[in-house]
């Protein structure tokens, strides 16, 4: 079960990997050594432990994207500029190894000078979303810790715009005075459609309704699932009233996890678009191939 | 030096207390057994390690405000309900103790059912201030970790609002990713003023704000300094935007920390509002002579 090549999507908390032979995945593994918990001479090491059985004799090709690219991790990548292709097969960072079997390369990310904004990682899920639907011009939202908006126009990203509503969402739920209320989670969808709507239609008032969740914990009764359901919506609104100048007349594409991308199809909905669903492994998997020069008539 | 009465301010993090002569305070002290460390038997002996030097033979009243009073703080003063005056001697919370030489007395917080707030603490700074500028009706923003807006009028508080700002800002600048750009702290007033202005002119875009404050660290070098100023300023920006109501051509008054009194007074100021400030302390220690009776008078 040896592998062709070797595909590395790694972030800051996971490394996943999959063994790619000539009709795609043939084996897949991952382990916790995000570029969070390496220090730079300990990532050749986590990467061997999780794909040194795909390994032959020979050379064995490792593509790698996301924040391992970053200055903090392996080996910096250097960011590329947009407007630009997501990713170029020609333009990707070689990374010297001790071992020989392996000869690693990183898919750079993107930078747009302004609005000031970077990204690693969600390049490569665009460039796979395009390969599997080739000729698409539009909007990519890619939902996640920092959620990302691209839109993309004959083949390239023309620009793009980060959100931190997914940390947010994480601090508020379980750091801040809001984690009293929301402890043992659940959901709500009328809440979550209610937090959506107030945080959309008055965007304004953000800042005057996150207390008010505690507060209504206290006073009224508010479950932990409802509050918890509208805190969502509350910032997925917040992100859609930012964001508008994105989707707004557009066709917009959703990439990411399951119950993410739901509730993000479901708040766009609510503002009369019909977003398209695609899977966030796919997406990176299909752009890794793309970056090895796999796709590139597809992606044309 | 036994006092007549003694002030005891008991938030979550801190116990600050006072012993009380004829002509003010005669002697202060503190610890850090605020609320949230305490078990319900544990606040009688952590309030006796603070006072016990100025208690006499004979009973001394202890007036305490603050989350002392919370359901699990030390004994549940119920929230009375505005509109109402900010503190009522004749409505205070009585807890029974072991030790006879003290009489304790907890002032209840306030309650707003619609929308849904609550407030513990700053109920008692409003009555010192009120104390402090007889006749006073208009608006005081308390602000902090939980920041209040209280509109007051004819003595009594009408409606109130609490804004997270303190705490989203403690979040973001030291748990986020927000935390790498901001590491060395510091201050830039210019960004400051920058991020006021671009959360309240365009509030429906402080969720795209926050990451360009990375990214410009990353590509434009942006300063710890201005970064955690620029924070700041967005925060309060859009605390100012939501808290419109409140503020607009209404006199305001300031009540908080020296720092943070100073950066809301400059917001204030950007939108033509001239802040009038109150030391936060003075209105503590005149709040709860208020609750006690001895300023009755000139509060009214």
């Amino acid at each position: 079960m040896k592998a062709d090549w070797i595909a590395v999507d790694w972030g800051t908390s996971n490394l996943r990997a999959w063994a790619m032979g000539p009709d795609g995945v043939i084996a897949e593994g991952g382990s916790e050594n995000g570029m969070g918990r390496l220090a730079r001479d300990q990532f050749e090491a986590a990467l061997l432990e999780v794909i040194s059985p795909w390994l032959g004799t020979g050379e064995t090709p490792v593509l790698a994207c996301g924040m391992v690219g970053a200055r903090q991790g392996w080996f910096e990548a250097t960011y590329r500029a947009v407007p630009c292709a997501p990713v170029e097969p020609g333009d990707l960072t070689a990374v010297a190894t001790q071992d020989k079997r392996i000869r690693v390369s990183i898919v750079p990310g993107l930078q747009q000078p302004n609005p000031a904004d970077v990204m690693r990682g969600e390049e490569t899920q665009i460039a796979g979303a395009l390969a599997l639907m080739p000729g698409f011009d539009g909007v990519f939202c890619l939902p996640g810790t920092h959620s990302k908006w691209a839109h993309v126009s004959a083949g390239e990203v023309v620009s793009f715009q980060t959100y931190m509503t997914g940390e947010m969402f994480a601090l508020l739920s379980t750091q801040s005075v809001l984690r009293h209320g929301m402890a043992e989670g659940g959901w709500d969808e009328a809440a979550f459609d209610q937090g959506v709507d107030d945080a959309f239609s008055r965007p304004e008032k953000i800042a005057a309704r996150l207390f008010t969740l505690r507060a209504e914990g206290l006073l009224n009764g508010l479950s932990a699932a409802a509050a918890r359901a509208r805190l969502s919506g509350l910032l997925i609104g917040s992100e859609l009233a930012a964001a508008k100048p994105y989707w707004l007349g557009q066709r917009v594409v959703l990439v990411g996890a399951e119950a993410l991308a739901t509730s993000y199809a479901r708040a766009l909905a609510a503002q009369g678009v019909t977003a398209t669903r695609l899977d966030a492994t796919a997406c990176s998997l299909s752009g890794l191939a793309t970056a090895r020069g796999l796709l590139r008539k597809a992606a044309q």
